[in-house]
């Protein structure tokens, strides 16, 4: 007996990322492969009161079912810091509660991709989008990026040359797996192409709020003057994962399909968590709170880069982010980060390998590294475990 | 400009049930419509200690990302209670912990159907499984039922003549919205016919727990030798819908498939939520719960079965459910229910009008009613207006 599934399943694989992270529980292993906000700086104490609160005040509200756009409070503590942080002017009613970002990206696949329409995508980009995304079977387009992320030059030939185009998914700040982030030139540019060929943009921003240098830039959302971007936001990297809490503002023509979408998809968010996670925002500071995570962020982004500057061969190239969780290294084209993972992992070190991140494949000489969930020991101790390992490779390749 | 959305856009609509739920907010009104769990019933106090309990405990694992099977330690609660409940033999690793059994509807339609596909029902069925379903662009084959569910003559002629049937979605305990429940031998034979044919099953039981009267029956999950049912459960209306916590069990090729999909879909459900579920279930009696439950909706059900008798005029006919949350009404067949709702609106009291439960429409002179939310003045006064507007539709028609 086989049973038939839908043609949809052939394509989709667990994430390499996910297996990967099942490889390094191993404590001894020193693990730059996950994407983990820093767990000791959650904040436990204050949840306790919160959750206390919120049951105490409005336990059967928090408990029982209540709408899919979610809870009006929230959503307006959410519109506020957007206007605050990424230059929007929106109001709480362009605000639909996710179970973190990554439902907006499947439901951003949902809403806009039929069979074989195409997404364009800076390359490399976020492995988990890629993967919502093939749930719809498009096509991905990649768009060539340098050190100030996708080239606008390129995004415009392809969108002269290329049909059925349904939707273009960005990561302008401190990008998943790269770091880099676009400057202002480049944002305007994009916004000037986007304007011409009228395509809906998904911005996704779950770092934006973590810069440790340079200016804050507005969102492309700030700048959208046609409706057509959708901006997807977290709390999982400002504040915990742990509720699975995200959003996705967008333009109302939008944002109702998402809304219809969710409704079908799970009903609506988790009732509690989007009131405690209003609550800590009404009595603490989530600001201050950010301001923390910067700090600490920062001074392991410094790090490890020092350290990486010593450890590491010559030879290599890596990208200095201003801000976010990763930094990216680019070996000699004909080492493979695949290959490389094995001896890693038996000196109990591990990175993600980067082949993932490229939607069509064929770029192995890269990988991922994490440096917001290691203390300082582990980074330093990583960081010498992965040069010696790197070392043997890049020597063995040169003698032969 | 027209922004272009994907083809499965165009059927999908918001859900009937939640647009009425914000007519039916303003609490003149008294609502049959929902099918909300009491709120009056929520464990407020316990879940007090239980939040701070488990924040003390694994605070920052509770805050952090974790897998998307879900926490193991609820996943064996809800193998053991399904052993106990369902008559299953399973293990915690034929478990996904989902956001309430929505979740697991969406990834039935997700991983089963191409466009066009073919799913069978109940006709009527549960709406939001019709509307999750519906974003994957299947056709609906409606079997007939009588009152004791789904006709099994009727079901294997429609396998034996239909192509392309990709799943069969079935609400066999105190269906949405009949109540009606399989007998035993229905059971079986619905198993031999499975058996026979090979297809998926999709067996949703959020309310088995509920039975007021009448033998616990075995799940078909527990009939299933060939790995062919996926059973859905839920804590929603056995415990509380805020947390969104659900699960899909199914066999493991099919259970692998809803694991990547879940990847893509929001990466896992609630960490928190998860470990405050499964804390409750340390540490207090869920049977206990049940048991009151169970006794108030019992009693409720009895009161509105009683007031209908004397408040609804002749010629009507409902349902008696064992268990569950809805009882069924079908009016004579020249009467349109969502006609009658606009005048039960202008006298505050509320349904949800049949016609939508019927996936291919056609059938609207019946409705459905929730007997689990209201008090028992409610529940008098509200059944007494319902049956004063139903007499003026059905004198007036009478004369005609």
């Amino acid at each position: 007996m086989a049973i038939k599934f839908a043609r949809r399943m052939k394509g989709l694989k667990g994430s390499e990322i996910r297996e990967l992270l099942k490889l390094t529980e191993n404590p001894e292993v020193i693990s730059f492969a996950g994407g983990l906000p820093a767990p000791e700086l959650f904040p436990i104490e204050e949840m306790k009161k919160i959750s206390t609160l919120v049951l105490e005040e409005s336990g059967a509200a928090a408990l029982q079912y209540s709408t899919t756009e979610g809870f009006p409070a929230l959503r307006e503590h959410i519109a506020d810091r957007m206007n605050s942080k990424n230059k929007t002017n929106i109001t709480k009613d362009d605000i639909l509660i996710t179970n973190g970002s990554q439902q907006g990206l499947d439901f951003a696949g949902k809403v806009f991709l039929d069979e074989d329409d195409v997404v364009l995508c800076e390359s490399p980009s976020y492995l988990g989008a890629l993967n919502a995304f093939k749930a719809y079977s498009p096509k991905f387009i990649e768009v060539p990026t340098d050190q100030h992320g996708m080239k606008m030059d390129e995004l415009e030939k392809i969108l002269e040359t290329t049909d059925r185009v349904k939707m273009i998914y960005v990561i302008p700040d401190f990008q998943n797996p790269t770091g880099r982030t676009w400057p202002m030139e480049r944002r305007q540019k994009f916004m000037e192409i986007i304007n011409k060929f009228e395509i809906p943009v998904i911005e996704d921003n779950p770092y934006g709020e973590l810069r440790f240098e340079g200016e804050n830039l507005p969102s492309l959302k700030s700048m959208d003057m046609k409706g057509l971007v959708v901006f997807l936001g977290s709390f999982s990297k400002i504040f915990c994962p742990g509720y699975r809490i995200g959003w996705t503002c967008a333009p109302k023509e939008i944002l109702s399909k998402f809304v219809f979408v969710k409704q079908g998809a799970d009903l609506q968010a988790s009732s509690i968590s989007q009131r405690e996670v209003s609550k800590f925002m009404d009595i603490y500071d989530l600001d201050a709170h950010v301001e923390k995570l910067k700090e600490v962020y920062s001074r392991r982004r410094d790090l490890m880069l020092d350290t990486m500057a010593k450890e590491l061969p010559e030879g290599l190239e890596y990208t200095h982010p201003e801000g976010g969780l990763f930094t990216w290294v680019e070996l000699p084209s004909h080492l493979n980060a695949k290959v490389i993972m094995q001896d890693c992992l038996k000196n109990n070190v591990a990175y993600v390998p980067g082949g993932s991140f490229f939607p069509n494949g064929g770029k192995e000489n890269c990988f991922r590294l994490n440096y917001s969930t290691m203390t300082d020991e582990r980074i330093v101790e990583g960081i010498t475990r992965l040069g010696a390992v790197l070392k043997q490779h890049m020597e063995v390749k040169a003698k032969a």
